[in-house]
């Protein structure tokens, strides 16, 4: 198996993202990085089984797993020293680091505090005692996932095109009184048999009423004879997640219904058009939700604009108010303004789109236009 | 739809399980309990959606959600006073404290130390101010979920039936050059079909050198002439997780491996057999070991022996070597021995039981002996 892993590496360039973090470490005052979050973990080294820690010292990195994951490690992990442990990988990378840190002197771990908990952070205290000092890093390796390299944004856009053939298999079976996790069943199904490792979240099929619950995963309730249908999914396929919606009419829409989804397809067309590096997230949150204003239905749309899409289906950025972060060409974001009125019905349209070096490119090829069943 | 959630109400007491809890803060110490993690959440209120905090407090419960919940939370929440807030439900659920709480004198918040990220703590006393105390509660929710209630064994035993109606269906297109995804997929659109929300846990088929992978999820591989198939899945079927592992071959299997199988059943057929109230779940793990190290195969065994099963498909106690947890009735967990060589074959053959006043029912209803295809 060593052609495909070597091809896997080469696209992925594993020992070159460890050394971009270990050259940052000095500038926050680390002496090491303990990487506990696995698609971090993932995105670093390439593994992919479910226990891990990753400790990025100054001259190597360390990986731990446990004894379920020998092979797979041996097999899967790049550019880092394999440990395999009969101890949690946490536990293990500490005993390590006891017996491998300076003799003398101080030693500053960097540890990911959006992820440790409060009783791993206890453990590492009393296994490390006083000389090694816990410090809460910044998200380096989040922020160098924001954005994708030319391979993660072909692996994005390859999950993005088999979202949107599986949505034209859901056309063909969504119909009034055919069950919502029947509709979501042939997505999941081609999704499989097509190469995808799963879904990369609970499919949403929402059918009238239930179109206003901006979560309304498929369950067992019959779609109605007329009303909308809000269908939010997404595959895995290659490691990278893909993540579209669409809302589609059963029956000919009421003028109502008409306008709701005309004033969300502006307000998403809207924001699709102005994204561009340079530009504040918070700004293009703005520009679907003063649109979404103008036709008074701002209090409706009840979350964020969008998020980061990569290893994980939701990362940063958060495309929402009051968040900081800036456009940069390479991040891979949804545009997916919503209008749920509670009890009646919701409509949301999303987009993958990846940030370019003049605006945007779209990832998900299905079409905008309202399509009645 | 009041209908339904009246007769979920009855059979799931969340109410009673609130105040159950609540009448066990004061012995520690706690004026009241912050609630975050979700299958905790859902356990005692019924909610679930994926963003949610619950403040378990003397004289009353209060549960945060943000705008994507409302119409959800309204629904599905039982025995709590429902806050839908424009923050974080940590953030919210902080910020209602503050107002709420009595004026004078500490106030000791227990926080969920394995659930609490180190970010989350810090937001928590920077919000809090110097007179509320977090203290580290002990796992309170997860101790009372590690007993089933009758409804909750009812579901599980559901589950883990429709789970064994899967394998069947696996065992029809399981030969050899299909490859490993198409068994899974087979199986997944069954149990959507069925009712199940979906699978418990990325599904497991792993043929040939890759059955010795413990956790060889269903991969593009073709499936082998001959050799040994690992089949690892469970359902989520009405909240509730199954889990079971069957092990077939390929072809007629050698002496070595009908050997490896006997080992495999024998230990774990002695360990199923120990399972009473009263043992300790370490003697359990200790039963399956030393058959395996009778046939000197115990160095291969590079997992535990089980885990708890319920709303999670990983959850206490976990059947190991060194855990302190003694089994009651009521508990159910998986008895799942393996044993594994290296780049050859694996076997893991894997029931789920629940332990009841004598010993235990295994409530996975497939043959245990090998089936040969």
């Amino acid at each position: 198996m060593a052609g495909p892993s070597l091809i896997h590496w080469l696209a992925m360039n594993y020992p070159f993202r460890q050394s971009t973090l270990r050259s940052a470490l000095p500038c926050h005052g680390l002496d090491a990085l303990l990487v506990i979050h696995l698609p971090n973990i993932r995105y670093l080294t390439g593994f992919t089984g479910s226990a891990a820690a990753l400790l990025v010292l100054e001259k190597q990195s360390v990986f731990f797993s446990d004894g379920r994951y020998k092979t797979q490690a041996a097999k899967e992990v790049a550019g880092a020293r394999v440990i395999i442990a009969q101890k949690s990988p946490l536990l293990a990378a500490a005993e390590w680091l006891n017996a491998h840190r300076p003799p003398r002197g101080a030693f500053h771990l960097g540890v990911e505090a959006d992820h440790l908990t409060v009783t791993g952070r206890s453990r590492l205290i009393s296994l490390l005692g006083p000389r090694t000092k816990l410090k809460a890093a910044p998200p380096l390796v989040e922020r160098a996932r924001m954005v994708k390299e030319p391979e993660e944004v072909r692996r994005i856009e390859k999950a993005a095109k088999l979202g949107a053939e599986l949505f034209r298999y859901a056309l063909d079976v969504l119909r009034p009184g055919v069950k919502e996790s029947k509709v979501a069943a042939e997505m999941e199904y081609r999704a499989r048999t097509r190469g995808a490792a799963g879904m990369s979240f609970p499919t949403i099929i929402a059918g009238g009423a239930r179109s206003a619950l901006p979560h309304g995963q498929a369950s067992e309730a019959r779609l109605p004879r007329r009303g909308f249908v809000v269908c939010d999914f997404g595959v895995i396929l290659a490691d990278y997640c893909s993540d579209q919606t669409r809302t589609v009419s059963l029956g000919r829409p009421s003028r109502e219904l008409q306008d709701g989804y005309k004033a969300v397809l502006e307000a998403q067309q809207a924001a699709v058009q102005a994204v561009k590096p340079g530009l504040g997230v918070g700004e293009i949150d703005e520009v679907a939700r003063n649109l979404l204003r103008k036709n008074k239905l701002d209090k409706f749309f009840t979350h964020s604009t969008g998020h980061g899409v990569g290893l994980e289906i939701h990362e940063p950025p958060r495309i929402a108010s009051g968040e900081g972060e800036v456009l940069q060409p390479g991040m891979v974001i949804t545009i997916e303004p919503g209008v749920y009125i509670p009890g009646k019905w919701g409509v949301r349209i999303e987009d993958l789109v990846v940030v370019t070096r003049q605006g945007c490119k779209v990832l998900t090829p299905t079409t905008r236009e309202l399509i009645v069943i």
